[in-house]
């Protein structure tokens, strides 16, 4: 693997340039808190936000779903915007990521999906062969420009109080929903084309870089902080798999990303294994699950990384005790060191009561070393 | 937590030392072999044997289960040992595993449960109050002797050639499986109790153990060389947690069974971030999953473990080629060091091609060190 300076390049850019002085220049605001703990620099206190933050478990979410699906909600600007600022503002954390599905990517490359009740995602045409990875478009990733635009209306109502995440899926993790048609418990046919059929798997990770750099830059222009890979799948490859199968294509969408200004965060599940090979990307942050204490996981990075976690989502459902000896416990273990952002280790679950992550927010708020 | 010099006294007592002398009269037998590398010790060649070797990936076994549910041949020793050693006859490995569901001891407990199709296990009454742990019985472990009468059958037929495995669930595991009531995607249930309800939870684990003391004790005496303990789901928990509600009554229940005299492998999924934890249980073996280096994790685990691993099941539907790679790659992490067994990271999968099944054992059988 080549090193490239490129974190030095990031830096020296005029768009981060910018970026950090202002946040050197107002130390306080919200938004300056979270971006400069991304690039490990010094914060005022440890900033917070959560997986999946607007979701089911939220009522007025809810109550929005009563009247639309998912991907309408996506689609319209000004739901996907609504949805996206009322979660942030409720809980009270220190960045709003926009609310987007992981797979619109797929639809201008000719792959329609839809929800089934109950099911999931389903790509009606699962991808399986050569001939049907060559007929994969990579030109139409400008009709993606709906969640841009709910970016825009969400930057502007946030601007300079909160982070601004924009997001997208790593090309490992949409090549598997891709070619299993939808969720899976085994990844039997991805790996099967990525053991198989190595020129067809190559070729499928380069297009979705191509349309999932493109997707990105349109989120940054339209004022996205920050943008983060989800890399939700990664946890299924053993080491060797992930660095001959998905660390190439991984680690160019994240430079590219980068190149436009803004840092990367970069999250997987079940990773304990891939951390070394993960931090080798480039990413500036890389997202934990709670499996493993944070600590350990830091090491295991490195030190040229931020992390981001790592409570168990379904520590929320505890009494506050417990709650709280957790999230004093990850706080403790990240012992101030700049770069770290609060999170879950993976995203809220529906029936997680409200009142606990707002508990949270003001737990890794008020937190003070006792040292 | 208390270290009692229990793995002495196991080697000291007259069952353990007895099969090791055997073991040590006879270097070639295949069963000597297996035990003799749960136990550290040098051998031949390293043993190989596959989870979920009798499963629906293989011919034989399906034609079995055209006119048999699973739970008829777990109940019938004559169908179960034939199941068992059918898989074992067929691949070629050095140990057989007694064909059980994990889920068995929980009938006698007063938890019966039945497969739904496509829908796994599920528990009718799952257990949610303390009212309900209390009225779990642990005095009719004697029920599930069917188990030990076809690992009798078993050992009869493979005495002194293949290595005979005995499992159960962990207790963490099972209490899973009896709070959700089937299988889970994120545990709340379980992790409720777990954490609003310590006593509930920990009278629930404490009465686990006495049952599955006693079925493993039946195993044993039946011809069980090694008993492993599938504790399927421990990697859903953080290692504070895992600390807190399951190492102890974990830690009880192999420590049991070692007083036996038998070795323990001790397996579970998704758990990088709890080896040192699940080594400190005192297992003889650790059954690693795929996802990091054989190496690296044992190293984690530090010298006192063998470990039994770790190729990623799906590797199995690779080209020859790529699964030889892979296979090669594993013993080589291994690099000699007494105490290997190989073994998946995790159940074969159905669809799995019975001849790579086979490949993979003669890859093991005929490997040797390049050094």
């Amino acid at each position: 693997m080549p090193t490239v300076p490129y974190r030095l390049e990031l830096l020296k850019s005029k768009d981060m340039e910018s970026r950090i002085d202002e946040a050197a220049d107002s130390p306080l605001l919200e938004g300056t808190r979270f971006v400069r703990a991304c690039l490990r620099r010094p914060v005022d206190r440890t900033p917070v936000w959560f997986l999946r933050q607007a979701g089911r478990y939220m009522q007025e979410y809810r109550d929005v779903r009563k009247h639309h699906t998912l991907v309408e909600i996506c689609k319209q600007p000004e739901l996907a915007a609504e949805v996206t600022i009322t979660a942030a503002e409720k809980l009270g954390v220190d960045a709003a990521i926009i609310f987007a599905d992981l797979l619109l990517p797929l639809e201008p490359m000719g792959l329609p999906f839809e929800f089934q009740a109950g099911e999931g995602p389903v790509i009606q045409q699962p991808v399986r062969t050569a001939e049907q990875v060559m007929a994969l478009r990579t030109d139409r990733a400008f009709e993606l420009d709906y969640v841009a635009r709910a970016i825009q209306k969400v930057a502007s109502h946030f601007r300079n109080r909160l982070g601004i995440i924009g997001f997208c899926g790593a090309p490992y993790t949409l090549a598997s929903y891709m070619i299993e048609g939808g969720g899976a418990r085994n990844y039997i046919e991805t790996k099967r084309m990525m053991y198989g059929a190595p020129l067809a798997w190559s070729s499928l990770l380069d297009k979705l870089v191509t349309v999932l750099t493109e997707y990105c830059r349109q989120q940054v222009q339209a004022g996205a902080d920050v943008i983060q890979i989800f890399d939700s799948w990664a946890g299924s490859l053993a080491l060797a798999d992930y660095q001959q199968y998905a660390f190439e294509p991984t680690r160019r969408l994240i430079r590219a990303v980068q190149q436009m200004g803004v840092p990367v965060i970069y999250f997987g599940v079940e990773t304990a294994g891939l951390l070394g090979a993960m931090a080798a990307t480039g990413a500036d942050v890389i997202g934990l699950d709670w499996r493993q204490p944070l600590d350990v996981s830091w090491r295991a990075l490195g030190s040229g990384c931020a992390v981001q976690g790592n409570l168990d989502p379904v520590t929320l459902f505890a009494p506050l005790e417990v709650l709280e000896q957790r999230v004093q416990g990850i706080l403790r273990a990240a012992n101030g060191r700049a770069g770290h952002i609060f999170n879950l280790g993976h995203g809220i679950v529906p029936g997680t009561p409200v009142e606990n992550v707002q508990a949270v927010v003001k737990i890794v708020h008020e937190f003070r070393r006792e040292d």
